[in-house]
């Protein structure tokens, strides 16, 4: 074995245990994190945090340093909700788009052809690196997305990495599912002699790699929503170009930064994965698409484009597009805190979040609790309360409101008060002290009839919600399984005490391939999805074809050839 | 448990041992078959032949029994290769192909709602009871398909038993594979007490059908390519229609019947899978296939309405098309037995297989031999002979032919004496002393120049072969992976004894997503494939996209969807 061999094998058997960790939880589904969700000095160090700050304001107006060739520096649109101002970075691109297709073509023989082993280890090497940016890539998330700091931090750090390690585990647990080798022995009856007779085969089963992965982002979850599919194509044996949304480049690229000094170090090319910007007036996402060599790509995004992707003849597609998440209410111990819990998946990142809840049905008769029914309109009063509470609350609001990423998704806020549906919350302005220029906007909730199906049917990505009246909460069911069929759900929440319409519940919205949950309070959301444990988006409604991360999220990206020797 | 819940369960018991030898098998990929492939009367009895010869007969111009819900009859055209004649059978059928549509959605909640192991052992008893026919199954075959006694015994019967298998344990196992329920419970940190704190959520993880499921059938292969999608969608609980190829009707409709006898024993609907006839003159599977309801489409057949059928927007598809096969010489230990090798998979069916080989690649300066070169000339001459002695051998000849399906593959090969291309061995007409009138046609040879790419690039499907000379292999893999890449392929074969040679053709080959084979000789041929052990198609080449059965096969036909639940 040369030097490069065993190193690379080294790096196999150094996360080896974590890997089987990861396959492990998988499995069983329990909780599992191999990083720390919490920003705690004694995890991260002391001067994490101030050293991560500094990095992160000295990349500003600056270049960003990726090892991948380019013929060009360009700058990109990115500005910070929370201060308004462009970062004004640099990142290294190609005038011609067609360039990172060649790269991508030049430098894919040679990981294809790394051993599923070589690039495990490296995969997950290049984790622990990006670990050691948690804090620059918090901070670079904030100032993209305007997620609130915690959020920032989890979600582009700890959560993406785990999400990325379990890619990494299912997929070096598909790729060597089947043996390598196998010897095949087929009785063949008896000669005249009376001796048994065989035929004997070697054979062999090769995952070979797709070809050219095109992985599309988004500008709310840079992150989260790209490194599965990164990690899943590169663990498959796949190359790599990102093509980021034009406002959130900054977070994925100190992914892939990480990522190419990870290969090169391990004598890999860093056009293995790719960094490929535009800005919003002069966008290569189709280009980079329509190209025959790109045979896989992963999108995050909206409706219309994410159809165009679909559509695309010869490439295998994942999606996850946009929903319209429902919450059914029927019965609780604990009005207040179930109240708490919704108002809080109403407010975190301001609703900006694919697996946040939208549409509200509440029983017109009220809702059951230990004091009795809950009349229909106590009950909408005690969510408007909630929600205003935590907006206004000074600690917890800005945190956990965040800033709204696009102005556009601002504007529809304001909008909304046009809309002529009843205002039951008016969406409130909320100083952020330490960032008084931010674009904030807390909840909004309107009140729209069941009959207002056009309404309900439309996705008002942010701080929007509807309460909807209904005759009971099977009307709530059905109107929501109805549009989980037709236009997409991820997620359906319900707070229900009993066990029948619990059922009733799971059956309907599992028809329409929808994840359910049921009567969460404190510390946990409908809206969150766990590592290892829950399928992000199932892939058989229009919210998405795929799902993060099963089986087939990883077996796409390749197929096996099966080789037989007669010797 | 009540009684039908209670003999379900036994049902399932009853085969769980072969079920896990399946799964076992699956992932060792080494021999393994639940059903004797030989046509023996110590395995099926003295008289299984006799009585399945009578049954076939007692068919003939009657009415076909199966237990599903019809408003009239359809007289098939199915007529017999060997004799010419018609079959006069007559299929329950509906007016209005909907009227499938509404029935496999009328009971498709039962079905969907049974549980997997319940679902398992029903099925695998189906398989139970079609091998008990498998004489009737196998006239049926010969007598629609053309295919020789040996080859429909073994393809309609026992392999097509095993692939059927290979589909209701593999599917168990990707159903099971994530625990039904999970406790998942996560560390929150310490309250002020210094008492640790958790969150804990039940999860419960339910694979959903994705809807009804519609098998088209092809006219050579109607039971063996057709049974892994029957079993693959039933065991993953979606309902099946069968449309099966007009002229080859009657061996699918046994399986058929005997799956409806199996549910409706157990207290389901036939309805769970219908048979759904049309004649040449009037085709149903356009209002099937774009029906919304059907949301699986699996299909064997051709490639125009292949590629109409994996464009249908909202289907998932598995599709298996044509391809061009080919064969590369270098070198053997033994010329004999090569030739004989060849040319039986030349001959075997005629040709009419999709793994069937077309296009011979040959050195101009011939193959290495251990008497040293055999030159081109002398090499072509030895094939020539060898497929000659082969369909005039008086026992051999007949029953390894066959018959020629379609008037238009015989019309194929007569046409191809025209092509201009020069002809190293005619299609010979031999006699079948038992069948007369048989439609027989002998494998023709044609010298085809590598610079005819319009020649080599179309599949010839039936008896009719080229050889092709090259300049060196290598020449010969670069045409056969560009064939494969471009127009599809199911197979590769090769003689070869150098090493390095072998490795360049597996990563060659391997990269069109192409099966490997070298040196086979004796009872081994390139165009078969074992279950259990072989994935048929690899789903990466425009011959089809998919594989039998790999587990995106089964994995497709559900979905998951999680709960989860706080207490």
């Amino acid at each position: 074995m040369d030097t490069i061999a065993r190193a690379k094998h080294e790096l196999y058997e150094k996360h080896a245990g974590t890997i089987k960790d990861a396959v492990n939880a998988i499995h069983s589904r329990e909780f599992y994190a191999k990083y720390v969700e919490t920003p705690s000095k004694r995890v991260y160090g002391d001067t994490a945090m101030g050293d991560g700050l500094k990095s992160y304001q000295s990349q500003l107006g600056n270049d960003f340093p990726l090892r991948q060739i380019a013929d060009q520096g360009l700058t990109s649109a990115e500005e910070s909700p929370y201060t308004l101002e462009k970062h004004n970075i640099t990142y290294p691109s190609f005038k011609d788009p067609a360039r990172y297709i060649q790269e991508a073509d030049r430098v894919s023989n040679s990981w294809c052809k790394a051993d599923v082993y070589t690039r495990a280890g490296i995969l997950t090497e290049s984790l622990e690196r990006i670990s050691n940016r948690f804090f620059e890539l918090c901070f670079a998330t904030m100032h993209t997305t305007g997620q609130g700091f915690m959020m920032a931090f989890q979600a582009s750090g700890p959560h993406s990495n785990d999400r990325a390690l379990e890619a990494i585990a299912l997929g070096l647990n598909e790729l060597t599912r089947f043996p390598e080798k196998a010897e095949w022995v087929k009785p063949m009856g008896r000669d005249k002699e009376g001796n048994k007779m065989f035929v004997k085969l070697e054979k062999r089963y090769l995952p070979v790699p797709i070809g050219i992965s095109l992985c599309i982002g988004c500008s709310t979850f840079p992150v989260w929503n790209t490194v599965p599919a990164i990690y899943a194509s590169l663990i498959t044996g796949n190359p790599v170009i990102v093509k980021p949304h034009p406002m959130s480049i900054y977070p994925i690229a100190l992914v892939i930064a990480e990522l190419q000094k990870t290969l090169q170090d391990n004598g890999f090319d860093a056009e293995i994965v790719q960094l490929a910007v535009d800005t919003p007036d002069a966008p290569i996402t189709r280009q980079l698409a329509e190209s025959p060599s790109v045979k896989l790509i992963d999108y995050t995004g909206g409706n219309s484009f994410g159809a165009y992707v679909e559509s695309l003849p010869g490439k295998r597609t994942f999606t996850e597009k946009a929903g319209i998440n429902s919450i059914v209410l029927h019965s609780t111990r604990d009005v207040k805190a179930m109240m708490q819990n919704i108002s809080f998946s109403l407010s975190l990142y301001s609703g900006q979040m694919c697996t946040a809840p939208q549409n509200i049905f509440i029983p017109k008769d009220g809702i059951d609790t230990p004091d009795g029914k809950l009349s229909y309109e106590d009950t909408v009063a005690a969510l408007a309360r909630s929600v205003e509470k935590l907006a206004t609350h000074p600690k917890m609001g800005p945190g956990t409101l965040g800033a709204i990423q696009s102005p556009s998704t601002f504007q529809r806020v304001a909008d909304s008060r046009e809309s002529g549906f009843k205002i039951i919350q008016e969406s409130l302005h909320i100083e952020n002290p330490d960032f008084p220029k931010a674009r904030i906007a807390s909840p909004t909730i309107l009140e729209v009839p069941a009959s207002q199906f056009e309404a309900l049917s439309t996705e008002m990505f942010g701080p929007i919600a509807y309460v909807i009246p209904v005759d009971d909460y099977k009307e709530g069911v059905a109107i929501a399984r109805d549009l989980a069929t037709n236009h997409g759900a991820i997620t359906f929440a319900s707070w229900c005490l009993d066990e029948d319409a619990q059922n009733y519940m799971i059956d309907e919205m599992g028809q329409s391939y929808t994840s359910v949950a049921f009567n969460f309070v404190g510390p946990i959301w409908a809206n969150q999805s766990a590592g290892y444990s829950d399928f992000h988006v199932t892939g058989g409604n229009p919210a998405g074809n795929a799902s993060l991360t099963d089986p087939e999220f990883v077996l796409k990206r390749f197929e096996i050839v099966g080789v037989r020797i007669h010797h």
